[in-house]
């Protein structure tokens, strides 16, 4: 069945249209073993560099290029000595990735040789070879360099766009060896357009992050008009080009599979819809990252440089996905207690390895959960952007959860393998940084804390008092269903506090909505500091500030939200 | 049912055995109307002073020195004014209640006669009269203070002997009208002994907040020597004398009741551990004014001081609350997605109401809410002091739901309308205080934030370094199952955070129990301030300090734990 799949315009090769086939294609010949998902579990045994599952049975495809943006963005003292080497004017001038004369010359077959330790990591870039061997010591995201030795970075180039800024290329440089067989460097290219090119059209008010991928936000100002966000203006987080699926081919299909039963499922998106009863969700989606900007003024950390806009609310309609659980065998013991559902994308990285990740079993079969395989967003088809033709809606739960153009779950003893839930989305302590992080050591973000934001005036506005009063509005959330029963404003810096009004309903759980709130405060200053902070139904509230959260990550930035706005009388 | 149930030693009052005759005990006698529980809801509709259900039921009964006592101690400008005059020696220096010459003489009839606005609240104490019409205005506790309308003020100074203060007599002095009858300021106090003669003894280490209700906690640093805390180290938290029944005599019995099912559901204890399996559950518990006195050094509350110390964790047996509920024939519906089950216990103030409180149906009916009705706590039957026969265990939950003494289960639509429920145990803005607060705006407190603390060193200890090191230990938890994932330690005010060690199992979810932590820091200062806050599975954490969260009534003070130590080069 899932050869069938038609990933069309998931990277634009047109003889690509299977993950199979995209594992065939000329760049990854070499390496392409085990790349053919249904086979995977075979080869989860023969995995040799390490523990991610679902990149070392890719068919270690590659992904040195990712791991060269993560170990050149994050805070290693060699990136550090060669800033100041450009700085100083003394770092190498030459072309990245040009053909050095009086270097060794080395062919595609002899890189492709050098993919671990004992023989040491090569990769290629245009005309050059590089041996990285000494990236992967420290390398934040673990063994995942690996995936990529012995082929070109250029192809996940492509695809991280920002790669291609000059420190990046100046640091790959750093590590040159010799020149890659000349004619072998435009094969490496081969066949590799703009796999962003069928990505859909988006509204222009958007505020793009990332182009490729697609990341951008609402503007805050826009958020608090309505509780529901308007599609066309909700935020848009993608890790990759956005799949696009034709349901008329009859290729598309949801695979629900389970460790302990022999029973597997197979629907198409009429099965789904047909056999079991829809239901419809109100339900906010925060990015994990929501709000790095400001986390980012204590100290920079790595990410998509989110203002307050990574969030929306919206109504999702479709199967509560413990009914389809209970229809595959499903039941909750204590013996299953752990257990989690892994959820899949047809949204696929250049070694063939889906986005994927997973949420608790317990969770999802919560009858109260309301986790639901939704196939509307307000009322409407689901966008290509927001995951058409299927997407999980895990209420409460951070949005790397909520796995887009879903095509495969599975109830497995053990939460994924995947890199977004081991070594991404993850919190750490402030002292913690890329260079000595243990990802194991802290668990996937799942259920987020209460956090809350003022939109409207913008930080650094100057605003016209009305009656001698300040008007402000804006939104307050919080995880696992805990409503917000409170928020509170200050305008003297936590001296005194104001009780803001809010405008939506207030839940005490199962509250999967944010809150709006507003507030009209009498001010006399010319200028003042707003803080705001909500409280939630379990009485948790928001830290002060962020510098006491700050994460090399930038996640889970939900210190009080502090704006300074001028102030005209009226 | 009820009418048989013992509560001999409640009130210690000889003859009154039951709630039924404490009701028709003479100092009650003129308004005992209502007090038989099982008329309750008959009498339900009658009540003329507010919405206070279980208070205005219980028979008009009388509790004005209650509200005397939450009057005086909080911020009243009468009070402020009332210290001055004592530190100015212009208050009144006659013995309270003393019979004054001149004064218009009143008969305890006449006294009755007032009881509401319309014609003034009188009420006395002695040989003393008292209008406090002006007390009602702005009483923190609402109109509960017009529950004691009309009597004597001295049966609940007996319960509540922290009332016996100077500042509190001289407060009622200053409402004095006349004198009552001679002859019957004894009748008065006709019968009425210390109704906490029959409280059990207990473990001397523990450290007394208050004697009568008792209340005691448990030295900090005596905690985290043991995952589970020894019975009779463990905190208590009472809010009336200890109810001491006697399975012997037949008479104990659990009701359990439901607003939409006719059937209801009469068990003794062993009928209730034949009926149901029995589940056990590792749990913590902790008052809501745990950690108080340091919220205290922002500015004073009202409360309990407790240290760190109204906490303890403990293995309770008993059967799952959600068995004997489906029993009664409740399921789980969007109809009833909001009800409360209430539970009461045998303990009781003078107008016969109950300690009664409610939890979520929704958190009763929780396969993985582990509610249960304990009979065994870490492996023996239940002390006294603990709640003999019978408790409820809300795992994740704060202590005032763990109701003690439990004979009451009732499944409603709306939660509790109990004091303890409506106007205690709930939170508040920092800019809020008695005078102007609207308990009805705040939830009642049932899941708790996430907190932590240092219980070894103290605060102000001289600690004696091991080669250079400062060795640190202390416990955190978090409400709702969730379990504590991390532990940071400052020594430099936040600049840099070291992970403490977890001494206790770390579970994601269902984590009842806290996790102990140490921490072995290098520190070359003479002296240091040791800061400690906990992370949780949903990532919350706490704020960083009282001064934010600071409300009037002390509750869920969970800032960072803050520590001053001297240090000794080893």
């Amino acid at each position: 069945m899932l050869l069938n799949q038609v990933y069309k315009g998931c990277l634009v090769f047109s003889r690509c249209q299977t993950r199979k086939s995209f594992a065939e294609a000329s760049w990854l010949r070499t390496l392409s073993t085990g790349t053919e998902r249904s086979n995977r579990h075979e080869f989860n045994e023969k995995a040799q560099f390490g523990s991610s599952r679902l990149f070392m049975l890719a068919g270690l495809g590659a992904a040195a290029a990712a791991g060269f943006y993560y170990y050149t963005k994050y805070n290693l003292p060699k990136v550090l000595a060669l800033e100041n080497k450009v700085k100083e004017g003394t770092a190498s001038e030459r072309e990245p990735g040009s053909y050095v004369d009086g270097l060794p010359v080395y062919s595609s077959v002899d890189v492709a040789k050098h993919r671990d330790e004992s023989t040491g990591v090569w990769v290629s870039y245009k005309s050059g070879v590089y041996d990285i061997t000494h990236f992967i010591k420290s390398h934040p995201g673990g063994n995942k360099i690996l995936l990529g030795a012995g082929v070109s970075v250029e192809p996940f180039w492509n695809l991280y766009a920002i790669h291609k800024q000059p420190k990046t290329l100046a640091l790959l440089e750093e590590y040159r060896i010799g020149n890659l067989t000349k004619g072998e460097e435009d094969d490496s290219m081969m066949n590799m357009g703009d796999p962003y090119a069928n990505d859909p059209q988006r509204h222009p008010v958007l505020t793009i992050r990332t182009k490729k991928p697609f990341n951008a936000e609402t503007p805050t100002s826009l958020l608090v008009d309505n509780f529901i966000t308007p599609t066309e203006f909700f935020y848009v987080r993608h890790h990759f080009p956005v799949p696009d699926v034709d349901l008329s081919s009859g290729d598309y299909s949801l695979e629900i599979i389970s460790d302990n039963e022999k029973k597997g499922l197979s629907l198409n998106l009429d099965q789904l819809k047909t056999t079991y009863a829809s239901h419809s969700v109100t339900a906010s989606l925060q990015c994990s990252g929501n709000r790095r900007s400001e986390m980012n003024r204590t100290k920079p950390t790595k990410g998509l440089e989110w203002a307050q806009g990574a969030m929306g609310n919206a109504v999702w309609k479709g199967v509560r996905l413990r009914d389809v659980l209970l229809d595959l065998g499903i039941k909750e013991s204590d013996e299953n207690e752990h257990w989690h559902v892994e959820f899949e994308g047809l949204d696929i990285d250049p070694t063939s390895a889906p986005y994927a990740v997973s949420i608790p079993l317990s969770k999802a079969m919560d009858p109260r959960g309301d986790v639901i395989l939704a196939y509307e967003m307000n009322g409407e088809t689901l966008t290509r952007d927001h995951g058409f033709p299927l997407r999980v809606v895990v209420p409460g739960t951070t949005g790397a959860r909520w796995v887009k153009w879903l095509t495969r779950i599975e109830v497995a003893r053990n939460e994924s393998q995947s890199h977004w839930q081991q070594n991404d989305y993850k919190s750490f302590n402030p002292s913690s940084d890329w260079d000595k992080v243990d990802f194991s050591t802290a668990p996937a973000i799942q259920e987020m804390p209460v956090t809350s934001v003022v939109c409207d005036p913008q930080d650094g506005e100057t605003v016209e008092l009305k009656d001698g009063k300040l008007k402000l509005k804006g939104y307050a959330w919080s995880g696992g269903g805990r409503g917000v029963v409170r928020v509170d404003i200050s305008l003297d810096s936590g001296k005194t506090w104001h009780v803001a009004e809010l405008l939506d309903p207030v839940k005490l759980s199962r509250q999967w909505a944010w809150t709006r709130w507003q507030a009209n405060l009498p001010v006399t200053a010319k200028e003042t500091e707003v803080w705001v902070r909500a409280v939630d139904s379990s009485y948790n509230t928001q830290p002060e500030g962020m510098e006491h959260i700050w994460n090399m990550r930038g996640v889970l930035a939900v210190g009080y939200h502090k704006i300074k706005v001028s102030l005209k009388a009226d």
